[in-house]
C-alpha cells in the first residue's frame, strides 16, 4: 500500500507544475528515501484574501498570492483591485505564511526521525498529523506568520506608512521562513 | 511511569492557581479519564508583545496580556504604558491566540481518539507533537490567530479608527476560540 501510494506521488510530483523552486530539492532530499514521500508543499508565501464574513476563512477568495518578495506598488495595485471589486461587508486581510511540507512516512519510527529533523532545523510547529496503518502524515511547519486585518467593505484603514511597515515585516517573515528552508536541507543531507 | 506522572499533573492541577475557568471543566473532563492527563492550557488570549528586534518572538516581552475581550480604552492605555517604556529598535505587535491544551496519553491509541474528537470539534490545527514510551502528546488548538505589528520605536503607526478595526476582529477571534471550547466540552462528554 505505501509502496504504490509513494510511486504514484513521485510520479505525479515529476509530471506536475507549479512547486516553488526553491523547495523542489527539499522534496527531492525527502522522496528519494523509501520511507517517505511528499504529499503537499509551499516554500511560504504572502497573501491577500478577502473574506465575506469576519473570520470565515474557509470561504476566503484569493485576491493576490506570491511566493517571494513583494514591492509597494504590487501591493497597492493588489488593492486597487479589491476596492474596485469587492461586495459589501468584505474583509481584507494580509497573511504571510511559513513554509510547509506534508509527509508521508511508511511507519510511526521513520515519521518521528523526520520529525526531530525538522524541529532541530527551526520548524518549531512541526507535529504528526495522522497515524494509520498505511502510513503516518507528519507536518513540516514553522513559527513565523502573520494576519493582518487592513480594511472592509472596499475601504483601507490603515495609512501608506503602516502599509509599508506591514509589508516590510511580511517580507521579513517570508524570507526567514526560505532561510530555514536551508537550514533544513542540509539537515536531511547530513541523514545520509 | 504514566500512571505516576498522571498522578502528579493532576495534584498540580487541584493546589495549582492561574487557570483559566472557561477551560476547567475541559481538563476535567479530560483528567478524569486514566489514559490521558493535561499538561498545559490557555483559554485563548489576546496580548501585546514587545519585541527587541524584527521577529525575535523567543525575546518577547508581554506588555500587556488578557484572558477575555479587550475595551479600546484598555489596549489604550497598555499602547501608552508601551511607548513611555519602550527601547530603541523594539516592536510592538497584537496577537490573537486561540485555545491551545497540552494533553498526555498513555499510548498512540488514546492519542488518536482524543485527536479525532477535537478536530471534529473544530479544532482543526490539532495534532501529536511527541510520541514516546512513556506518553504520545497531542496539542488540542485552532486555527484563529491574529499576529499585527502595530508600530516601532514607542510610536504606534495606525489610526485609531484602524486600531478599533483590529481589536474588533482580536475581539472576535477571541470570542470563536472560546465557543469551540464549549462545542470540545459536549463532544469529550459524549465520549463516556
Amino acid at each position: 500500500m505505501f509502496e504504490l501510494a509513494r510511486r504514484r506521488a513521485l510520479e505525479a510530483l515529476a509530471t506536475g507544475s507549479g512547486i516553488d523552486e526553491d523547495i523542489m530539492e527539499i522534496l527531492d532530499e525527502i522522496n528519494r528515501r523509501e520511507e517517505y514521500y511528499t504529499t503537499s508543499s509551499c516554500s511560504g508565501r504572502i497573501v491577500l484574501i478577502s473574506l465575506p464574513e469576519a473570520g470565515a476563512k474557509k470561504k476566503a477568495k484569493f485576491v493576490a498570492k506570491w511566493h517571494r518578495p513583494v514591492s509597494f506598488e504590487e501591493l497597492q495595485n493588489s488593492l486597487k483591485i479589491w476596492a474596485d471589486n469587492m461586495h459589501r461587508g468584505e474583509e481584507l486581510w494580509l497573511l504571510a505564511q511559513s513554509p510547509i511540507i506534508h509527509v508521508a512516512a511508511k511507519d510511526l519510527s521513520s515519521a518521528k526521525q523526520i520529525l526531530k529533523v525538522a524541529v532541530a532545523a527551526g520548524f518549531k510547529y512541526s507535529s504528526i498529523k495522522s497515524v494509520s496503518a498505511d502510513r503516518t502524515v507528519v507536518e513540516i511547519l514553522s513559527t513565523e506568520r502573520m494576519d493582518v486585518p487592513l480594511g472592509i467593505d472596499g475601504e483601507i484603514f490603515c495609512s501608506e506608512r503602516f502599509l509599508r511597515f506591514v509589508l516590510e515585516r511580511a517580507n521579513f517573515v517570508l524570507q526567514r521562513g526560505k532561510r530555514k528552508l536551508e537550514k533544513l536541507l542540509s539537515a536531511l543531507r547530513k541523514l545520509r
